[in-house]
């Protein structure tokens, strides 16, 4: 299992000197995605080693300033460094009018493909599955449409017990059978060899959930039940509570209450205030809610193992 | 006199780590103006201690990614600062199709005045004139319409030498007539003493030329001819001549042959391609024809007294 979370930026709003606009940068099996893309970010990739020429889906929360702004320099500076591969974007229908018409004004010619996914905030939408991986949006709640995003690795093939595998004799053919966790069975049928025998159990599929912007509703913690790893915005102190609610903001308390009762395992937080110098202080409410709690510094990588 | 300009970038379209692309700030007498805005300029605004709230003139030579990507987040973040002030734009139009398209897909109202004066690259235009300072664009020659712009202190009023004023009995309501420049005559005619005797003389007014980005072109030296300060884009080492030529950017030795045959004083360089780590011999170069050259290093302040 491959899963490597590197954080780009977890400002709010108003970027502060050692904070940047929302952007993450998700490595999960053969992929790699960004997911969203404030003022900043390729400058942010070029510090923390992220190739640009990897990143082939880009996910886009919402139309607010501080996820978006870092986008059209990005395709830009892609487009310069000879890009080929298409690039699949999900975001609101109004991302695409911006970019379309960054292009139509200017002479550097895009010329890559930009596969355009419009996502809508109002249900829960599959926007990417294939063996591997599955990418579902859910509704945020927030001043404009938002979706959350969930990464799911999908169930993998088993691996082979290759020594019972050769003491029992079974046929290369059959293995992929196996693998996907039959048992054997002789052409005779007098044969049988349970799965258990042949393979080792795989880990428990990763999954990770984005969370951003969004006031508290239980029905995100409905959408992110169970997942191993969650981002919640933690925007403000709870003392905070009634500007949260004014700008449809969660506090970090109420990022431990979800956490806690989706019954996550592990939980960061992020898209902090300006006004926090300290973070400690917000990470401290969280763990009184959720123990497992993590600020989501810049630059740092979580793995999953 | 107060001449202040911070570089905030010096970089071509593809930022590099250390560098970003292009903005200038200058602090000429009571203004302070921001020339260009690339991705990333409101971060480097608060690194090196430029108060965003004390801007209100912004000048945008042209509609690349790099001149433009950081004008949308520095105004979202002035209006989330509660400015209240209006802002001067001068672009093409543009320029203006954009913000606006940002402004309309978000629920962040701008709650400040955006003055907008439309740009022309075919001519020369006076965007700005008062008593102390005049703005002036001219045409750069690039791949879409550029104009550079030059920052001029005005002729400021002379300084009254109080001893010879006393001396000579000259009246209180004279002075204005004798700062501006003319001798003093007596009601009766008879007595007059030459300005000269009853002021100290002021420096030269000084004046600021900011091109970015052009190809070589005689047009340009003739409209800089003069100019004490003079900022041009040096993309490429001259062996890329045919790219700079292809790309209409200018080479580290053009620059300084402009810079010469211009006559100025002094010749920063910069918008560097992000292929030159060690920007030493992009300046020697320029020094091979204009001894009087700097780089144009992020951070730095160049302060003309």
């Amino acid at each position: 299992m491959i899963f490597e979370l590197t954080i780009l930026g977890n400002s709010s709003a108003t970027p502060t000197l050692n904070r940047h606009p929302s952007a993450q940068h998700l490595r999960m099996l053969d992929y790699q995605f960004l997911i969203d893309c404030g003022e900043g970010t390729q400058m942010q990739m070029q510090r923390y080693k992220i190739k640009k020429s990897k990143i082939n889906h880009i996910f886009i929360s919402h139309i607010h300033a501080d996820h978006i702004l870092g986008l059209p320099g990005l395709l830009f500076s892609m487009n310069l460094m000879q890009r080929k591969d298409p690039i699949h974007i999900y975001g609101p229908e109004t991302l695409f009018e911006i970019l379309d018409l960054y292009f139509k004004n200017t002479d550097n010619i895009i010329n890559f493909e930009i596969v355009k996914h419009i996502t809508q905030a109002e249900k829960n939408e599959v926007l990417l599955e294939n063996e591997s991986v599955k990418v579902v949006s859910f509704p945020l709640f927030h001043r404009v449409p938002t979706t959350g995003f969930i990464f799911y690795e999908q169930k993998s093939l088993k691996k082979l017990n290759k020594d019972n595998c050769k003491k029992y004799n079974i046929p290369v053919t059959e293995f992929l059978s196996i693998k996907k966790g039959n048992d054997y069975i002789s052409e005779d049928g007098k044969t049988i060899i349970k799965n258990s025998e042949l393979t080792f159990e795989n880990k428990k599929p990763m999954s990770y959930a984005y969370c951003s912007d969004t006031m508290y509703d239980e029905r995100v913690i409905q959408n992110i039940e169970g997942v191993n790893l969650v981002y919640h915005e933690a925007t403000f102190l709870h003392e905070k509570l009634e500007r949260a609610i004014q700008t449809m903001h969660s506090t970090a308390l109420q990022a431990g209450m979800v956490a806690k009762k989706a019954n996550v395992e592990k939980l960061l937080i992020g898209h902090f205030s300006s006004r926090y110098d300290n973070l400690d202080i917000l990470l401290n409410e969280t763990k009184s809610e959720f123990e497992n709690s993590f600020i989501a510094n810049e630059g740092e990588k979580f793995i999953w193992e």
